[in-house]
């Protein structure tokens, strides 16, 4: 794909200050952008490099009026962060949308029903009974289950591995590596000290519009189904027990935990590597901290929470402030204690 | 599978309260499932899901009796929980016992020894010289290096990466995405602050028993194995370094991580997002509380560790309690300062 | 692989004391090798396993005086621990470099350009426009998309997963089913609580000796690049944000998180189940004790911090001795109220 500088000018209703000609075939920052990238100055704490900057084009702000002399062609328009968000988004949906058709070897099950305008990757594997909608990607090393249904314009990445019965909805995004309705982690004790496993036949269900980074596990329910909830925003390395469900447009960062059966409001935010245990509830709009060990429920919409076991975010930060500065405190009590003792 | 519920009555040896031709083929929750799907109710708390179940059938201890009208089938038994629960381990049986054979493509190296009623899925790569004994399922996207040996009844779920030489027992499970032997992170520090790599000739071995979750890590030990005992139950996410130790019928749960050379004993308990320093003893039946960091062996059998550094657990919430009021005690601590400094 | 003990102590500049026909063909622990495997002794600590050792050769230093009797072969060397050292390097060579040539079936992608000596498992796959220096190693199971370009004598464990347009260099190795390139952790909030995808287009670049551990994430920028530097050791199961930078020779433990924009120093050292929030600066040889959840820059060289929020490592101890004695410190304080309240 390549662009002059006026017809990417004229996708933004914008007007072009130096070469129109120039050629554009890639975006990037200001400061390290080359001849044939076009970058954007939104913020004036980088005005500087764009003095310097040897981008083809950079979008500004229509108002900007530049202090010194560059050389690389301005593009001005109403909003210039705006303006290269939506120029990034196309440039991504061309890439890919690209990918159409089906490569060799794959193999499919028997009775798998397929849209239109599939992907589906080398060494990708579609057990029998399956169904994935229209403009469905499967990329390569893809392993898909019996039973399992994928809406329209979902794209599963490399290597993901989703268990028989899984429910996935339409727009979701499943990065590499991620495993979906794996086994629930249950044992029956014995008396014998021995663990005896409890059969877990429930499944996932994703709704639509989540998106699951990359080596994330989703387990499947005991009974009935563990519940990701449409708009969902999961990171890397997450881990969702079994019957937990996350609700609608909760946004999760890295390597945080969730233990089975805990229901999860909406719009909440959770901060990496937080661990909640398992049979709780959090309200709607609850966020953790990140590093957050939660023990206990909440349901106070809204509420920050923080430390491990977690608490208001606020009283966590009064008490670690006094915990930095407890050994003075036990020194100032030593010597209170010494003083009424002498006194006496 | 289909049953109806007068085979299903008699299977568990229970009287049919209603319609014994009822037809059932699915096993659910008893306020979900719906009409050819049979639940149970143990625990009276539930009991009011009962009279709007629309289950096929509902198991009930015999001694149950109904307080208000109810339209699905009741199959009275001694215990509903056990009753269920051995109804779902035969589900789960039937349903897993059904893949035997080899699908297309596959690789298989030279010399390799395969038991009687294999399974091996697509794109499954088996190294040379390796052995599966009779019943091993191997899913799509397994990789087994060379001299791998895998016991009788083992089920090792997709895309699972086993190095070459781990020994693996019988009626293990692994589940997708997990890593068995890769190498320990050694590395030795140089003069010109590079690190050397510190081969890794050791193994893996998994005794008998072993359940191992999704996307988590074994290392092969420097020299001679990591041992991960029979019995022992690793969740997601896991982290098991190199010459680390786990003691028989160890339970683990999810994001743990254990550094190298530390040995766990037998029954211990560990919650999830856990980290344990190298070279440690930890003795049976330790206990260690979610997020808890362990930095020295314990040598107490049956202690309850807690905190980062962990020490045991009443003593940490005694701690902990006394840390959330910390802020007050400061402000009681300067009053009583100013008291006695005005008495002065 | 088969040696005399005579052969062995030529390569190694030793003498042997004892049977020089003995054929070695492993190497192993003292107290485990068997006739067939060749040990060390450097350690005085051990010296009692060699008075039991069935091994067919251990090496000791050359001053070491024997107390008892004993059965295995000594080879005499400078120093025992480097000796073995390198021949444990020698034998991991071998073992790898045995690795050559292209694997069926496997798909190669348009205007790939390869190496010499290149090894290409089963079921890998390479994108169109890909480059593999020479003596690349490709196992089973690796995913490369297009326009990724790999150098000479790196190798990709099973199952890795590497996005359209990474870049790696020379002698790097990552382990089995890591994924590199993934979409950052990006998006905007909307109006209406749902967020909006904001494209990842930038790509990572991993320089040369680079080791990267099993299960470990490393995410794209969104634009320009995540850089992970020359000689950095990654353990297994860690997530690298997007555009994060990890300076020259930074070692990093198993499970630790770096949120995006964040850049680390040369030469620090991460222990495990670290985590550090977004767009930080950590100064070079930065040492953070495991569990450490850093929240602010560090601009000080060689500090070691702890805790969650992180401060300095000493002064971290002392807080923790204190809060270990809070409740008993409270107690004290309550004596003196009282004992004030009733002089009053």
């Amino acid at each position: 794909m390549e662009f002059s500088v006026e017809q990417i000018a004229q996708m933004l209703g914008g007007e072009v200050i130096g070469d129109k000609s120039a050629k554009i075939s890639k975006l990037g920052k200001i400061e390290e952008a080359g001849s044939n990238a076009i970058s954007f100055l939104a913020n004036l704490k980088y005005e500087s490099h764009l003095y310097t900057s040897e981008a083809g084009a950079v979008i500004v702000n229509k108002d900007f009026e530049p202090k010194q002399e560059f050389t690389t062609t301005l593009i001005k328009v109403d909003d210039a962060y705006t303006a290269f968000t939506s120029l990034l988004e196309e440039y991504q949906k061309a890439l890919k949308s690209s990918k159409v058709g089906v490569e060799s070897p794959s193999f499919i099950g028997e009775n798998v029903t397929e849209g239109e305008n599939i992907y589906r990757g080398a060494f990708s594997y579609i057990g029998s009974q399956s169904t994935l909608g229209d403009g469905v990607k499967i990329y390569p090393h893809v392993y898909i289950g019996e039973h399992v249904i994928i809406g329209e314009n979902s794209t599963i990445e490399a290597g993901v591995k989703i268990y028989p019965g899984t429910i996935i909805g339409k727009n979701c995004v499943i990065a590499a590596g991620s495993v979906i309705g794996s086994d629930g982690f249950g044992f029956a004790p014995q008396m014998d000290g021995t663990y005896k496993t409890i059969p877990q036949l429930g499944n996932v269900i994703i709704e639509d519009n989540v998106n699951i980074g990359a080596n994330t596990v989703i387990d499947c329910a005991t009974l009935g189904s563990t519940i990701i909830k449409q708009g969902v925003k999961l990171d890397n390395l997450i881990q969702i027990a079994h019957n937990v469900e996350v609700g609608k447009n909760t946004v999760i960062a890295a390597q945080t935990g969730i233990s089975g059966s805990t229901k999860i409001g909406e719009n909440c935010m959770f901060g990496g590597q937080v661990g909640l245990a398992g049979h709780l509830k959090m309200a709607d709009r609850t966020m953790l901290a990140a590093q957050a060990g939660v023990s206990k429920s909440n349901n106070k919409e809204g509420e920050v929470l923080m430390g491990a076991p977690a608490f208001n975010s606020m009283k966590f930060f009064k008490s670690y402030a006094a915990f930095r500065k407890l050994p003075e405190t036990v020194e100032r009590l030593s010597k209170l204690e010494q003083k009424i003792n002498e006194s006496k």
